[in-house]
């Protein structure tokens, strides 16, 4: 057995890892998976979540743990160990720091959004949030994308700037530019992100010609929570989502569908796009994700398979 | 985080380990604890559990894997992996074997049964099962009692030969007997273990006197799984269990709940016991374990104390 912390993770190349995603969709095409629905258990003011999932050689479970007053104790909120097993045997094969996993996975949920929804050619970018979802769509939207001018956002003037200086060191070409005003961010960018857990939409879409632009929602992750105004979705062309739990799952399809703004049919599954869309002018495009236990067992595979060729990680003598 | 192996596990004491169990019973009297239903994941013929328990200072939840074709690959068909969380900020701690752990916690559940419901004289005992059960119950009954003679029966002779070999090496002072006649055994031992995956029992009662013996039920843990005769739990003057659960998830309460054979509130939780019983001559104890996570989060809060406290384990930088 073998396990994987954070830098172990980062030794990985993203492009390895966003493959692993869209290894993820493969499966939901051809239904090759057994993802039952994650356990919820409450204690308190905190949750765990345990996600298994199994397809094909191997299984996972993602212990996730969500303790709001963790920061009083200067401690992350949210942890997570990932236990990956074989599946002709359930032999526990490696275990991985599962917060890591997730930043990662999610980024390249993002990156694939971006891949599929967003011209080759766009130059300008804007990232709400700039939180550890902030840094990974950042550097996953620059993975398969030259963007010139990424402008980031953030409640914290100051979280947005070192989340600048972070990204300058890897990326020299693109200027990153923080930018205290939320209209003007969406105004300037072609491909917008929202990598936040506001409770209410992070901008005002009164004033804003919303086409042309592509909208990444990754941060809702609870029927209450909303990222961005209900009028991206009404006038988005076309919406996906990675799971049509999402429609539940998430305030950024469950809000405007309660409200009768758009019709369920106008969800679809990301599963369904197997190539690049085909661009129209003026056209409006929304991805949202909420993520799910696949994502995470098809990324934990290709992580312990470079892990083990490469020789990553610390051994266990279990 | 630090993990922990089997080897690190048998470094611990057994009195230790039988005191974490111990304290487990006092969290159920004071309801100190919150052990939701687990979650069963069917896979094809495998099983994934997942049992979460959530009290005092620290959660954990145990990963365990029924994969019945295993033995093909000479691989083990139960598999396990225990991870153990701060209940302050919910950041994992330690990460340990989760079979290595279940066999040592079961063996302590079993020990507390003989500690609780045998006569501190006894000087014969009996074990049916000799595989990973059948060695930690017999640990934990040494530790307990000290026995002149312990009669051992296994379907397979050898395996039965295999474990008197290996407990000899620790127990000198008492003989261990392989035992091809199962009726004979329960004869002969005022206290009877089963520790099988038997679907039928593995003695028939009609010809033995049942009287002044104490019956440990360790194996079955399905409905259609029974390894002690209907006799035993009728003839029982007490009949205790670790959960109320088992009179669901275990053959050995539920068939002859199903036969109308007892009466539902013969059935007592063991926690209700809070010091040794009162011995009567003649009398019959049988005490009927399906084992709960609460056991494992105890035993493993214990365990990662007192590894911590000597220096046990593999460190890990999570």
């Amino acid at each position: 057995m073998i396990f994987l912390n954070k830098n172990h993770m980062g030794r990985i190349k993203r492009q390895f890892i966003q493959d692993a995603v869209e290894n993820a969709y493969e499966k939901m095409r051809e239904n090759n998976y057994n993802m039952p629905d994650r356990m919820h258990v409450g204690d308190n003011d905190n949750t765990l979540l345990l996600m298994p999932c199994f397809s094909g050689d191997f299984f996972s479970t993602k212990l996730v743990s969500i303790f709001p007053d963790a920061l009083k104790y200067n401690e992350p909120a949210i942890n997570g160990v990932l236990v990956l097993n074989d599946n002709a045997t359930g032999k526990p094969l490696a275990v991985m720091d599962g917060a890591a996993l997730t930043a990662e996975r999610t980024g390249a949920v993002g990156g694939l959004g971006v891949k599929y929804l967003t011209s080759d050619d766009i130059e300008t970018a804007g990232i709400f949030g700039a939180g550890v979802q902030g840094l990974s769509q950042a550097k996953y939207l620059l993975l398969n994308r030259t963007i010139k001018r990424l402008y980031l956002n953030s409640k914290s003037c100051a979280s947005a700037q070192k989340l600048a200086a972070d990204l300058e060191k890897e990326f020299a070409q693109t200027q990153f530019i923080v930018l205290d005003n939320p209209e003007k961010l969406v105004k300037e960018s072609q491909v917008v992100i929202g990598a936040t857990t506001s409770s209410i939409p992070v901008f005002k879409a009164d004033d804003i010609d919303l086409s042309n632009k592509t909208f990444i929602a990754i941060g809702s992750f609870k029927p209450d929570m909303q990222e961005f105004p209900n009028e991206v979705i009404v006038r988005a062309d076309e919406v996906y989502v990675d799971t049509l739990h999402a429609a539940k799952e998430s305030g950024d399809i469950a809000i405007p569908l309660k409200n009768n703004l758009i019709e369920q049919d106008k969800i679809v599954p990301f599963s369904n796009l197997t190539r690049k869309i085909d661009f129209f002018n003026n056209n409006t495009y929304l991805f949202k994700s909420v993520g799910m236990a696949l994502f995470d067992l098809t990324v934990a595979t290709a992580v312990f398979r470079m892990a083990q060729k490469e020789n990553i990680g610390q051994k266990l003598d279990f």
